[in-house]
């Protein structure tokens, strides 16, 4: 917790539970590695996470962006999960010399995966790693991440976003890797996985980045933002407050119509809360969801509900709601035991 | 998310994402199930979740108290941990009405033990629960936890408080209930876990309780509460904010004198966020923490750093500290699968 912090020429009070702002990505992941010290090892100077002992006869997974949006995406690093996760400072993308060590730190002869949220300084810089780590010898290729169905473009990318529906991307293209199976493959199912996925957010309030010193945007005591992004970035509309309920029927139907769920299909759902809002609140959002798919007789495999893909604090949550086919389920429950999530 | 709240003759809006306020509890708890429905299931109309498939041949173990808690405690029901977990309306004990049909549900031959966080509210209705089931020819025992070291007595309390510590008596007790240990047993190694248990607690605002519709006490821009409940009661005292390593350095030494840690213990470590906590500062909790225990040449066998015993969103965390010998280190690390925590 800083006791003031100078920002835009003001002395301003931050109560948080940090100690330097320039410290704060470093100190966080000392701490990941220290709580796990037998699954994690971190790359000191490049803030990134690695798996230990990791498997050398398998696909390499390496995720990333900007921090603040906890446990993602160190926090999957680990079996069946990611091999790497590269983190910029806090809502800020990585550099291409992060994402490059990391290749270099965990890639193998079968190759390595980028799985890049679409926003525009990640794509860019994962991309430009990518390129240099192929000029080295190194077998990768990417895919990125869309499954923000708010809007089609947005203040910091080119088409949609990508948000917390990206866990089912690590967890599934993880469990491919896990089998072996070769980098055309895993890319396969990992796309596989975006096409049948879809997301949609809100939020009550906004969050505070420790380099700003106040919040990133104002909302009214009756307001909250539909389709707000993870970083406090814009969404469709802001609108007064009523019964979740209601919110979740919105935003279940839109990612209904976008997915052309119907009667026996099966799916996977995360309710994914930002940072601020009570487990409590979450389990209500996650009882209307699943009891709209029993309406329409949509079978869920697999349910996720708590902090996967924060905000810092921010109080919202979102609805992430994957299309299942027979492969996707298995790969979906395989075993996982990272710290952010666990599949057994 | 209710609109408006009538509060004390007054109309107020209420930012959470609900629908009815006395909904609350009832709707989670659907929630809770549905999203899990392989392994819990409800005894709708009591706000009880109780293991589905439980086994018959082992002492059931039931927690509970008021909610706003969560996970705890409905999210340690499972295997390796509780049998059933009672729930009360939000930061209120629940009845023993309500703990006595638990009691029904999950009892076996073997006995129940019935673990109660020392509130007097709470520990009032499971006694009489319990002494109802004995009348009616049940096994019954119980424990009480009382980790929080800021308080002798508190707002609440007849003694020290029971707080996050808990969830260390829920997972050692479960493991060793698993093994098909008698009550006796189970009750040993429970009141072993609490002679060997403290924690504290630090907050930097108030949580608000729906029924009330504001928050519950004030800080001032600068002040955190050292020592505060879990339902922001009073702790020890206000201060001014400072950096976080400072606070950790503060709680861990109160922590480790009431152990009365040396070099060569082994210890399990939990670093708990209240509900309003990004992760990413409870991970540079958890630096500080692990590298003081390290500088003690204390070897921590097991950290558990999220949201385990929360306070609805209030910002804030408590770190706890277990005491391990040989056989609390085994418990420890047993199996348990649940939605709260898994251990594999």
């Amino acid at each position: 917790m800083v006791t003031y912090s100078l920002c835009l020429g003001r002395m301003i009070i931050l109560k948080k539970f940090i100690n330097n702002i320039n410290d704060i990505v470093p100190e966080m992941l000392e701490g990941i590695t220290l709580a796990n010290p037998a699954t994690l090892e971190r790359i000191d100077g490049f803030n990134i996470i690695i798996r230990k002992n990791k498997k050398n006869n398998k696909v390499a997974l390496i995720s990333g962006g900007g921090s603040g949006h906890e446990p993602a995406h160190a926090g999957y690093v680990g079996e069946g999960m990611l091999d790497a996760a590269v983190c910029g400072e806090i809502f800020t993308s990585p550099t291409p010399d992060q994402v490059i060590s990391a290749i270099h730190a965990v890639g193998t002869k079968q190759g390595t995966l980028l799985i890049i949220k679409n926003y525009t300084g990640d794509v860019m810089n994962f991309e430009m790693a990518m390129e240099m780590a192929q000029s080295e010898g190194y077998t990768c290729d990417y895919v990125i991440v869309n499954d923000d169905l708010a809007l089609e473009n947005s203040t910091f990318t080119t088409g949609k976003r990508g948000i917390a529906g990206t866990i089912f991307v690590h967890k599934i293209a993880g469990a491919k890797a896990e089998t072996g199976a070769s980098l055309a493959e895993v890319k396969r199912v990992a796309e596989k996985v975006i096409a049948n996925l879809g997301s949609y957010g809100i939020s009550a309030d906004a969050c505070t980045v420790p380099a700003n010193g106040k919040k990133s945007f104002i909302l009214a005591d009756n307001e909250v933002e539909i389709g707000l992004g993870i970083h406090g970035e814009p969404g469709v509309a802001k609108t007064t407050i009523k019964p979740v309920d209601e919110f979740v029927t919105d935003l279940y139907q839109k990612i209904k119509d976008h997915l052309k769920l119907t009667a026996n299909d099966h799916v996977g759902v995360m309710i994914n809360g930002l940072g601020g809002t009570p487990l409590m609140e979450l389990s209500i959002v996650a009882r209307k969801t699943l009891k709209l798919l029993a309406a329409d007789q949509v079978t869920c495999e697999k349910t996720f509900v708590g902090n996967y893909m924060t905000a810092l604090e921010m109080p919202g949550f979102s609805i992430s709601i994957l299309k299942l086919d027979q492969e996707l389920t298995e790969l979906l429950k395989a075993k996982a035991v990272t710290p952010g999530m666990v599949v057994v």
